[in-house]
């Protein structure tokens, strides 16, 4: 069976980290049909739309897709695109690797985000000269999905290694958004109380003072979208920055991966990106595939090259892209 | 002339720690007229309020209030008591002091955090059984208010030293909350440009990965209420923890003052407390109230004791809040 992914690499690096990622895939006894669409700048700047109507149809459609980043239109992008995978939820690993620099080399995190709601799911209004107003959204239904997947994410050992308890953290701001963040917290305590998994909770904001403080107390971590977003940058920052770190927005019978960083424009077309956010997000779709052990083979491989291979400037080496993943291709 | 300042120590180490705070002042030429109120977890057991009528409304008429903290009531006293004293800034240092471990040893940032409205002004409602919404208000006027306090703030040099530009830095997440973030983010670099200051900005969610990455980047950084509750904590996870910093809630003709710190259950009652935040506070109390150069005198033989004084458990010492406190008074 032939898997069909679309292919959109955006702008920026985007252009230059997928075909990496691809080349990848390709190197693997896994049928893939590739269809590439195109979305960000450049196609704004070409057709007067940032995400064209084609190009979300594609995603909606195909068994995955592979997204590379936008510039200035990535929210119109990318929020959309998450929409036409019907993602619920954003899977956002975050792990320092033996040999790369990091400010806390013992982080080993991975951040479920909830991906349709919270001030994402917005209605906003200026109604006068002064004032503005934005309506954050929480339901019980998204709540309890989200934690169904955590519950499954923890018990089937998908969480990192050495996992606190086997369990999660939910991260929150219920002491302020009493009914917002409190139907959130409740729902999540209450699916993990269900499904006896273990769960604790941290605010949001004692959260960020403590993982910095020391990481290794936390495994995974459920968390509305917006706090999602910052805690796991946060994250990234103490891994070494966004270059490593891949991400999944995982839907019903769909999905879309994506490396967490932007578009690079300091770098962008030189031919210098680091390939391995974007290649660990092909592992993450071969997993969601099915292809488990093949995505173990990726990461085997970038976690090769990491430790004794080539090297792109982020990481303090001056090899290009073609030859980091040149050097994962081989490894495979 | 005589400033009345009110006391609330509330629970735990609060109990604690504000005395210290209040002795340090006691030492100093300048008058005091302290006057007691209750606030609190063990207020609320006593009179069924965590924060009593009296007790809002001494904070409302005096010169200035200083806070410790309280338990699970903590957001029940302090959102009214930043009411009560008519606050629209919440001012929040975080630096790294010499010989303090600290992850980021090299962090001095100032957070001014918007103190009225964003997701904090919050209507909140339960529409149906999985519905909930919070009206998130953003308006011009308390942004504006913002940024000329940032504007003079830097401008008078209150910045940290070195502050990046002598300008200042506003995160946002306006790619998202376009009409919110985005009236805040217009209305703060439309000040900054008025007033000749310069101003960028960064999204939070990108400042979150930065900040631990290289702190030196940011000096003053202009935060919308939620946003600058997360950062400044963040901040304070790569200096070490939340012993150290004060903050001040700064208002029209009032203010008040309170160290980051929570009520630290597991060691409160014990006497070893580290004060140094309340008395940092107390720094901040006397600046507000004129009294410069003894805020300074105070900065000073904090500094003095974290280098070569007696600590706290939480800087590896085995000293007491009495100890520090009096190693503090001595050097004044
Ligand atoms: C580009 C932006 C809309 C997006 C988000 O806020 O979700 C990005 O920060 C991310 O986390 O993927
Ligand atoms: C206790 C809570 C309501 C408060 C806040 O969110 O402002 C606290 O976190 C703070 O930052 O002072």
């Amino acid at each position: 069976m032939s898997h069909e992914v679309v292919v959109i690499e955006g702008d920026g690096i985007g252009r230059e980290v997928v075909p990496a990622a691809v080349e990848v895939l390709e190197a693997l006894p896994v049928d893939f049909e590739f269809v590439e669409a195109d979305a960000g700048d450049a196609t704004k700047e070409a057709t007067g739309e940032a995400l064209p109507a084609e190009t979300y149809d594609l995603a909606a459609d195909a068994d995955a897709t592979l997204f590379g980043a936008a510039g200035e239109t990535a929210a119109d992008v990318i929020l959309p695109l998450r929409e036409a995978v019907d993602s619920f939820v954003n899977v956002r690993p975050a792990r320092a690797y033996p040999g790369v620099d990091a400010l806390r080399p013992e982080t080993d995190v991975v951040f479920l985000r909830e991906n349709t709601e919270g001030v994402y799911a917005g209605h906003e209004d200026r109604l006068s000269d002064d004032l503005s107003t934005l309506t954050r959204v929480v339901t019980s239904s998204a709540s309890r999905e989200l934690a169904e997947y955590a519950c499954e994410f923890v018990a089937d050992g998908r969480g990192p290694a050495g996992n606190p308890d086997e369990g999660f953290t939910v991260a929150h701001k219920a002491n302020v958004m009493r009914e917002t963040d409190g139907l959130f917290r409740e729902e999540v305590l209450a699916v993990a109380e269900e499904r006896g998994v273990d769960a604790d909770e941290e605010l949001m904001d004692a959260f960020a003072t403590k993982l910095p403080l020391d990481p290794t107390q936390y495994g995974v971590i459920v968390c509305p979208n917006l706090a999602g977003d910052v805690l796991s940058d946060l994250a990234a920052g103490l891994v070494g920055g966004l270059g490593l770190l891949p991400s999944a927005n995982v839907g019903h019978d769909n999905a879309l991966f994506e490396p967490v960083h932007g578009t690079a424009p300091d770098i962008a077309g030189e031919g210098v990106a680091n390939p391995t956010a974007a290649i660990l997000s092909a592992a993450m779709l071969l997993e969601y595939l099915g292809h488990v052990e093949e995505g173990q083979r990726v990461r085997d491989a970038v976690e090769g090259v990491l430790s004794d291979g080539p090297r792109t400037g982020d990481l303090s080496g001056s090899a290009t892209t073609d030859e980091v993943t040149a050097a994962i291709v081989d490894r495979l």
